[in-house]
């Protein structure tokens, strides 16, 4: 129950564990024809260039930035926790200039701060935010943000690592030019993949590119001759074949389920675990409407060693929650409610332990309360 | 039995299956610092710059080139197959000059050529060459190789994506600067991982960059804060943590059998091949002395279509084998003898069923003798 890796579902792990068969054999090639049509379902896209890229999310968006941006480009990036400041350091490392609209860690991203950078760089090619601040788990309006990038001529690029299948997301209902996501969170699969997809927006400007793309491993036009050839496909890189296994697995268990259902049972166990930490006496660190369903960030209260609270939850209760990062770094808990461990289950044990250990430590709360607070949302 | 991935041991398999735990786990962080361990073992090397890389085999190469190149450097490439011409890709994509130095498909490096290329370059940073061609099957010279690299103050880079495990190699002995290889070849993993490994040289220039490495998610400074930290590692990217479990597994199966007990297996299983092979009239493309026990390119005889046997083998027994690529396509098969897939069962079945589908198509070749001739070498 960190942010993730989440628990993964058992059929998935089963998945994975199957022969590894070529990368290049027919059975894989309709594994692969398969995998685009799930994560289109999951993005709720019809977007061509939709796949996973064969590396962990970080090289997700690694993807996104290196296929959309070049040198001399002027990239408006929203930083209001951990990956907004990775996302500056992407744009950095592509020779272009980072704009950044800065929010505290812990609010959602400010729309009118990014209308004025908007309006301040008239030559800015792409408006960059996170979805699910994984670090501090605020969610922020991605299709205001989009809507106001396109207002100004810009392409949106979002983080959506721990947004996908957690939380509401209509990439094409929302214009979204280019997203990346990761297996690990929501989608409840072992971390090492990294779905993305390109717009006809975002494909436009990679078909006219001046230079060329500084990675080849992740070459999107590269890529797409493997992913989305014809019946021949042209080799690239040799593709992680049971996590393909694995993450087709995972998608079928979000399509059995149902996408908005997915969203409806991660609002409810998140509700119950903030009835049961508010009936403790916890702060959340994210005010309510900007607040994941899927990422729970809780303040520390005072006189607590949060990394001992940790350590007696994993020891004593075999339970991993989250460190804060960063700016939040020893302040908070993280509590990650995503996929598979989004289960009312897992509400309660962790309420039931983090009162124990709390409790046992003499920390300042209302004990014995959080339990029963959490069973009355599920009744 | 194609050019990888390999057959993997179900053991490698069943360790991928156990149960997703955080990547900054205390026993995670254990797992991690015995894979660094037996890297170093299955290397050869004591370099403490030893990781794998979380993305496939071509993820590994752009990380030697993106963390040792700078933008104005001047590389000499040696190109025999398919993979130094990603080499060369990758240098000009970093900002860099690549000096090719050009050998046939199917024969080893030329040392000649390459004593030449650094005279004439003295300005050259570094040279870059293929131990173990997958897309030919050549075996190329690393220790004359790097020692020529160092007499003329270069550094070497070593791909050995398709050597490792398989055939000689002592990156500590032979003084290799940096080296990467795959995890789906010689080691028997599936694919998605990619072990690297940096000497004192190359961690110099790394250290003494005038300019950030174009790469955030492969940064090897970033990455060795979370692979080589103290007690507290620094998050950098989610880990494969699964991947990492199958990675361990394979190299303790590796360090069980004995590192020069796998090379002497690799070398056995060849021959017994080739024996087959040759009683049958057919012949290989890389000269004996050139030829990597690991990756068998056979030439495809007079008036027999390739795909057609590929389909058969695989459509009727079951069994992959490779096509060529580049300059060899449609013109030879590459059949793969590597790590777990290394057996006498792999070869006799590999052998019985080629010589039934050339003769059931007719193909010029002595029919009934390849078995006998393989069996012949394991008595």
């Amino acid at each position: 129950m960190g942010p993730g890796p989440s628990d993964v579902n058992p059929r998935v792990t089963n998945a994975m564990g199957a022969s590894t068969i070529g990368h290049l054999d027919p059975a894989f090639v309709t594994l692969m024809d398969e995998i685009k049509q799930l994560l289109q379902y999951a993005f709720k896209t019809r977007n061509r260039a939709t796949i996973p890229i064969s590396a962990p999310g970080s090289a997700g968006m690694e993807a996104c930035f290196v296929n959309l941006v070049e040198p001399g480009d002027k990239v408006i990036v929203c930083q209001n926790g951990v990956f907004g400041g990775r996302m500056k350091e992407n744009v950095e490392r592509c020779g272009a200039t980072a704009i950044l609209v800065q929010d505290a860690w812990g609010e959602a991203v400010d729309p009118n701060k990014v209308e004025e950078a908007l309006q301040s760089n008239p030559d800015a090619k792409m408006l960059a935010f996170v979805h699910a601040e994984t670090s501090t788990g605020a969610c922020s309006d991605v299709r205001l943000l989009t809507s106001l990038a396109h207002k100004f001529g810009c392409l949106s690029l979002v983080d959506s690592v721990t947004g996908l299948a957690g939380v509401e997301l209509d990439v094409d209902g929302w214009e979204v030019d280019a997203i990346y996501s990761g297996t690990q969170k929501c989608l409840s699969c072992p971390p090492g993949l990294s779905p993305i997809s390109f717009g006809p927006r975002a494909v436009e400007v990679i078909k006219n590119r001046k230079t060329k793309v500084q990675s080849w491993f992740l070459d999107m036009q590269l890529m797409m001759a493997y992913w989305d050839g014809d019946a021949s496909r042209t080799y690239h890189h040799t593709a992680p074949v049971n996590n393909m296994y694995g993450l087709h697995e995972a998608l079928v268990i979000l399509q059995e389920e149902g996408l908005e259902n997915s969203w409806a049972r991660h609002a409810l166990n998140h509700n119950a675990l903030a009835a049961g930490v508010e009936a403790m006496g916890l702060q959340f660190v994210v005010s309510k409407e900007a607040r994941l369903p899927q990422l729970n960030s809780i303040t520390v209260p005072e006189g607590v060693k949060e990394s001992a609270v940790r350590a007696r939850l994993l020891e004593d209760f075999n339970l991993e929650i989250g460190a804060g990062l960063g700016a939040l770094a020893g302040k908070v808990w993280r509590i990650g409610l995503m996929g598979h461990g989004s289960s009312k289950t897992n509400v309660l044990r962790c309420l039931g332990a983090l009162d124990a250990v709390l409790s046992d430590m003499k920390a300042p709360i209302n004990s014995g309360q959080a339990v029963a607070a959490a069973m009355a949302v599920y009744r």
